[in-house]
């Protein structure tokens, strides 16, 4: 019951402050569809940032692609995906891929799939990455992107969709039968899984509530040898967030690519450790970690212990009150001043914001819910000193900060290592 | 003839290193889909980030947003895109949107739309921004996303596809009858036609291949009162690269949203101006504006002449000699030093290169292919004086930079005001 109210009123916030919206809603919703709004843009956009400096951009063996959503069908013939993609529905299987047709003239028309996942997309760019690049194995393909899945009852807000942005990187390993490769994939898959759980803690999901569940055999997707779910203490019960596969050579084997070591001269299939990250769950479990009722000077307040790095809006300013144009003036100064030069360097979308609209306590607390770490206030003080109070969302406590110092103060807040 | 064989070369180069690859390419191909290899993904999410920065996060007045690919059937009913968004073939009209069955159960079953324009998914959300952040108007709500769009012959590589990405807001004004609304759409049309002409200068476009072209009144988009085509010198002639368009209150009306003015006391339906923006239709009217062949110490080379801000790999790094451990060490030295401290503030994804193969001529030939504006060679004189030769890609001309002044100097070389 607790965790069912706890739900509805993440949805709720979600929606009236802007990160997410129902799809198509004003004629009734599109079932399993959600429009991001400005906060969850920002808050998507700091989440895929982070993952792609982490996984992509700050390695050296790690190829980052941005391949097409329609794919023709050969590819999912091959995949297996045509066969095996099936959910059981009324004792039928029902493969969950949407279709569509391709091509106006009859004798020219294709079938069409929008991709279940990414992974075929890096697996079909496999050759062109090697003739490109010539990569030295062991090495990565990456890429951010959306997949469609026509799920037969999608629930659970932004947790089962029928269109859903992953983040996901296939890592080509030696066979355990090259030589160097005989315990390649029991290494990578172990080194995978502890920097996965090192993005988790990263990213700031709550580390108490994922909890991994190795797949058992029978229940395997056709493609791998082993799997590990990272599991998360969703309201609506334990369910998967993230996932780690091993799916052996199946997928380039099945479309006839292979790999030619220019070192030890051989010609083999490499093998792949792959790890699947849903964006949308990741907000979700974010929201679901952030979000705390507590009390603040005697009052009852919501707030998102979001990290700062992911927090939507990293900076509020307000002028004390609205009706004094002394105050307002030198708090737009300030605004421009932060915008000017930003603490996160530009990256954000909305990462400031400007807000004289109700009383100070008001307006903290609008900040506190949406996640905002920092609020500055210019006050009567301020116009003598040249000083503001910043205040720290999850203690309320206030410190005053000379401005010529504000931006530096601000960036190391912000971008702090913890 | 010689456009002809400009855009087959532009084709090969993007291709073998690594910018575009034909989508489903193994299995023949998909027509109108194409893959961003590594450098083309970069380049893309250059292009994104910039325009972002430009048209949304240094603006108070926009909301950035991010709405699903899939709409109901109403959403186009409404438009009027099910009517009219058509081709001709053989006689008959043709619909370019696709189409797709969401649901399993028979009766649950609906039609679903891929959007053939963003511009909806804006529309469809204004009362809901309007709800979460009470703007004032005039403001705009801009995304950039995917849309699809069922050709009839995809062609002219990027050009002519059936999957591509757009940049495009929607700017909400006053209409004409309102108070202070007089003259609004033949200003704020007059606004952004010279910010579009600001925005092909910075990401570096050609101008003088790009021409207005003012749409005539019969040939006008079903919802559009005034449009002006942004055509570009294209290798297969001139033709659209973006569009801007005063949709008057077409959308708003027909989904049956209006705006109440907090100010005036006043209800109405606000007017549109709109700008679209094509990524793939920059992306390729960047190739064939930077795509140069010139003589450089007698030897022709090919060169991208891509501003360093839009430039896939910012910087490569070379000891000048492979066999040279010591070379080799101190070169790896310096690319780590550069990765951690990037010129692009992290922003970019591959951005720092390393390269030790082949002769030093070469590499240099390699990085002017993909526009790389700066190399870093380290040679037997970094061993004594601890300094670097920074080549420039335009003049080949060298200079020797110490190393502990490289970061801030190619921090300045690269985002320079120009």
């Amino acid at each position: 019951m607790i965790s069912e109210s706890k739900m509805e009123k993440i949805i709720s916030l979600a929606k009236r402050r802007g990160f997410v919206y129902p799809g198509s809603e004003i004629y009734g919703g599109l079932a399993g569809t959600w429009d991001y709004g400005p906060l969850g843009a920002e808050m998507m956009y700091n989440i895929k940032d982070t993952w792609w400096k982490k996984f992509v951009a700050s390695r050296d063996d790690m190829y980052g692609i941005a391949s097409s959503i329609m794919m023709s069908e050969q590819v999912w013939a091959a995949s297996g995906h045509l066969k095996h993609f099936t959910d059981p529905l009324e004792g039928k299987k029902f493969n969950t891929m949407f279709k569509s047709k391709a091509g106006a003239l009859k004798d020219e028309t294709t079938e069409v799939y929008l991709r279940p996942e990414l992974a075929q997309g890096m697996f079909v760019n496999f050759k062109n990455i090697v003739d490109s690049f010539h990569p030295k194995i062991p090495f990565g393909i990456a890429q951010i992107g959306r997949c469609f899945r026509n799920e037969i009852s999608p629930r659970d807000f932004l947790f089962r969709v029928r269109e859903f942005d992953l983040m996901e990187f296939e890592y080509f390993i030696r066979p355990a039968s090259q030589q160097g490769g005989e315990k390649d994939w029991e290494k990578y898959f172990e080194y995978w899984r502890k920097k996965m759980w090192d993005w988790i803690k990263e990213v700031g999901i709550d580390e108490k509530k994922v909890h991994e569940l190795e797949v058992p055999k029978n229940e395997l997707a056709h493609y791998s040898k082993r799997t590990i779910d990272f599991q998360y203490d969703f309201p609506f019960g334990k369910k998967e967030l993230y996932g780690l596969a091993y799916r052996t050579d199946h997928d380039l084997k099945n479309h006839k690519l292979d790999y030619y070591d220019e070192d030890t001269k051989e010609r083999f299939v490499p093998h792949v450790i792959e790890p699947t990250f849903g964006i949308g769950r990741t907000l979700l479990a974010l929201l679901d970690s952030a979000y705390i009722e507590d009390e603040l000077g005697g009052e009852k307040r919501v707030f998102l212990r979001l990290k700062p790095h992911i927090a939507p809006i990293k900076v509020a300013v307000f002028p004390l009150l609205k009706n004094k144009p002394e105050l307002v003036k030198k708090a737009k100064e300030v605004y421009e001043m932060i915008k000017k030069d930003p603490p996160d360097g530009e990256a954000g979308i909305h990462s400031t914001m400007f807000d004289d609209n109700g009383n100070i306590g008001k307006r903290y607390r609008r900040q506190d819910e949406i996640g905002t770490p920092y609020c500055i206030t210019i006050d009567f003080e301020t116009l003598e000193k040249d000083d503001v109070t910043v205040r720290d969302r999850d203690t309320g406590k206030q410190e005053r900060v000379k401005i010529d110092e504000l931006t530096n103060i601000l960036k190391k807040l912000i971008f702090k290592k913890e």
